[in-house]
């Protein structure tokens, strides 16, 4: 989802790591106008979108190739400085802030497409490149690359945090589809995961590995992709339904049938009233549900029959069509912008968003019971939800000057996030872990669990330089 | 594929480590009657289906639980002997040799389904229930599990070599299908790996690190796994085929359109030979393709259409249906049986199995020109292949007895793989590493990726004892 950058709460405890003048010095003799202090720029660089604060890094690292990664990264092992990847700042759980000081590698100058191979349906890119520049840059190929997280996020920060967003539920998110990855370790070194080869069981699996790990485990310096032919018809639809549980029992049995609904996303009415006002639209303002159809067009008027079908049972009205492109880009810029219009119904405030992602035949429950702790608590706030995946987003709307809210908020969060976790899901669907959630991945994965990923980080980066302080204590 | 037991090559540096009286003894005292010394015990656990040979381990302990296997781990680690998980010993390229001594943990008895949630299309099940066995379970939910490598593969093996086979161009591999794990790790901790919500970005993907290590980072004792609805319509095809070229323009094409074809295999004009007289088949002999198209009854129809279009285009024989479930399971048991129709044709032989994958444009390449090489070798083989995902498995079938026709058959194999490698590829699709393709893995992924894999291996496992010596040299 997107979101405004809002730093807004400091971290009780930042313990800042020493960054010597010599390694400074250093920099700006090898980088030069490739490095700068500005603190201007050291603050853009210093913080996400999410809410939380740090001061900056020492330093900001223009690279614009692999080479210039690894030379940053192998003096800031030298002085033992912590190195933090930046491209769009999308973020959303403080995963660039420099917790322990260092610098931000900025990759935006790293926006090239390496080579397309459409006969293969795959792309290398650099780590820069947003989604959107991707997109444009195989448009003349009929293929897409599908994952969308509402911001225009880059490729390496979407593989960084295995994002995912609408398409997900057709298409999977960057887990399934990042095929491989050079990477820049500790040590400075790029190494190589992966191949072309759609499967493969050569050794372990550093490709997945290195897919989620938060820039702690290496600077990606590349990505290699897998792209879909673009659907050869394409129908969204939106439906209004009498409440949350009959938009959420539909999408339950659309996919326990298997239909192969590309989009999926839930908004409760609140959102609609603010997205109505935001982007002059005149949607129900009751709950809805906007879906997608990809496919032959035989195979688009089936999935859209069978949940037309099912969303009757429930109570829900007629599909409203948006069968033109233009139609289309205007209802999913209206979804993406839910937050904005969220944010600005209430002039002043900012969003605590939550995460969380269940088994499906468990999202009617724990969406309803935190729907109900939300309304009681009084404050507040916007709801969506990629609901095929089982993946939702509250985002509680605090006013930052009073402290009781942000502290309601949280524990709203904690409520959710432990609902979740007893009805078998998971704390974060798709932001990450970062430096927000450290307390929940403990809840949902364990000591022992923690411990293991903490080991892999300890050998993979024994001096602790990238991108430290994230996904758990270290 | 199926392979029968043909253990027959010694390898050339075994180094056995010490395995105390005094462990085997407080085994016995821990164990009694699940614990074996018996020679033909430890042989039988000391092979797989691939042609290496070692020396057996020294006892076999036969797990009944979680508990067991973590205490057999606890004792193995206090005096640092190996272990080597053991299930349906279908792997093929060394992976249950005991190649540094020690004790096989057989998990067979760990075959319980241990909860069905057919409406998240998930289920949870102990590592040594095998494919069959889990479809006969959940066959009255309506669901499957699709994975189908061949042979009656165990479920944890399954994962531990990210096992895949021919229903993987639509369903996915081992890697796309785990969705937790329960594992026991070298201090005998268990430890839960992952959730049942179908995504997350909760920390390090350590359910797809430990998918494919190969027992070498921990002992899976649990595996969850996600099922598919059955289709409502399933139709399988044959396609005879002028040239193996014929036929692989056929398969690239098809994919390429993103037909989602669910199986899609080629078999040489050799091999349908062999097959004919072995399964009593009346199949042209021609190179050929087997395919399955699942979904809607329209949209089988649709895919089938379409296929039959680009295969009259390349000069393809109108189809043969095969749509009742009778004639399709001959027709798939034709195809399994393969391996043993190819070994039947030449009595006394042994079959060398080769396993490249290649990006889909590059299949027709590889083919080819490796076809060209064997057939120049004058040695028989025979050819089968999960082409639509650019994975073939040649099998040259050798005189044991003469070592230069083993010389020959890995001779073909190195030119095989190298030639995979510099088109895009990898050595293994799906068999693993084992012992087998250690050299290839370092050929295919570097010293810097190996070595990061190595660091992981001795961070998770300090003292080497799980199943050492496999994938890389430690």
């Amino acid at each position: 989802m997107n979101a405004p950058a809002q730093a807004s709460h400091l971290l009780p405890t930042i313990a800042l790591r020493p960054v010597p003048q010599a390694f400074l010095d250093a920099l700006q003799q090898r980088f030069g106008a490739q490095c700068s202090t500005a603190l201007a720029v050291r603050e853009q660089h210093g913080r996400d979108e999410g809410s939380l604060q740090a001061p900056p890094p020492s330093a900001v690292i223009f690279a614009e190739s692999t080479q210039d990664v690894q030379d940053a990264v192998r003096l800031a092992a030298q002085h033992d400085v912590p190195v933090i990847p930046y491209a769009a700042g999308s973020s959303l759980e403080g995963h660039l802030l420099a917790v322990q000081g260092g610098i931000s590698i900025d990759v935006n100058r790293m926006n090239q497409v390496l080579s397309i191979n459409a006969e293969d349906l795959t792309v290398t890119v650099q780590p820069g490149i947003t989604r959107k520049q991707l997109n444009d840059a195989v448009k003349d190929t009929g293929l897409f690359f599908p994952i969308d997280p509402g911001a225009d996020a880059s490729m390496g920060g979407m593989a960084a945090t295995r994002a995912s967003g609408t398409n997900a539920v057709r298409y999977g998110t960057m887990r399934e589809n990042v095929l491989a990855l050079e990477v820049v370790t500790a040590s400075g070194e790029a190494i190589r995961t992966g191949t072309r080869a759609k499967k493969s069981s050569a050794g372990y699996d550093l490709t997945r590995l290195i897919v989620g790990s938060e820039g702690t485990l290496g600077v990606i310096t590349e990505v290699t992709v897998r792209l879909y032919p673009l659907p050869e018809a394409v129908s969204a639809a939106v439906c209004s339904f009498p409440s949350i549980a009959a938009a959420v029992h539909t999408v339950i049995q659309t996919i326990q049938m298997g239909v192969p609904i590309a989009r999926c996303e839930l908004i409760d009415a609140h959102t609609v009233r603010m997205v109505n006002q935001h982007s002059k639209l005149g949607l129900r303002e009751e709950p809805m549900l906007l879906m997608e159809f990809h496919g032959s067009p035989a195979s688009v008027q089936e999935q859209a029959e069978t949940v037309q079908e099912l969303a009757k049972e429930q109570g829900g009205n007629a599909f409203e069509w948006a069968s033109t492109p233009e139609e289309r880009t205007r209802l999913w810029a209206a979804r993406h912008n839910a937050y904005f219009a969220a944010v600005q119904s209430r002039p002043g405030c900012r969003a605590i968003s939550t995460d969380t992602c269940v088994p499906i035949s468990r999202l009617a429950d724990c969406l309803l019971d935190s729907i109900a702790e939300a309304d009681a608590s009084g404050l507040p706030y916007f709801l969506v939800g990629h609901v095929g995946d089982g993946n939702f987003h509250f985002g509680y709307l605090i006013d930052p000057d009073l402290p009781e809210e942000r502290t309601a908020a949280e524990q709203l969060n904690h409520q959710l996030v432990a609902r979740a976790l007893a009805l078998g899901g998971t704390c974060t669907g798709e932001h990450g872990v970062g430096i927000h959630k450290m307390g929940f991945l403990l809840d949902e994965a364990g000591q022992g669990t923690v411990d293991m990923m903490r080991a892999i980080k300890q050998a993979l980066d024994p001096k602790n330089i990238l991108n430290p302080g994230k996904i758990f204590a270290l």
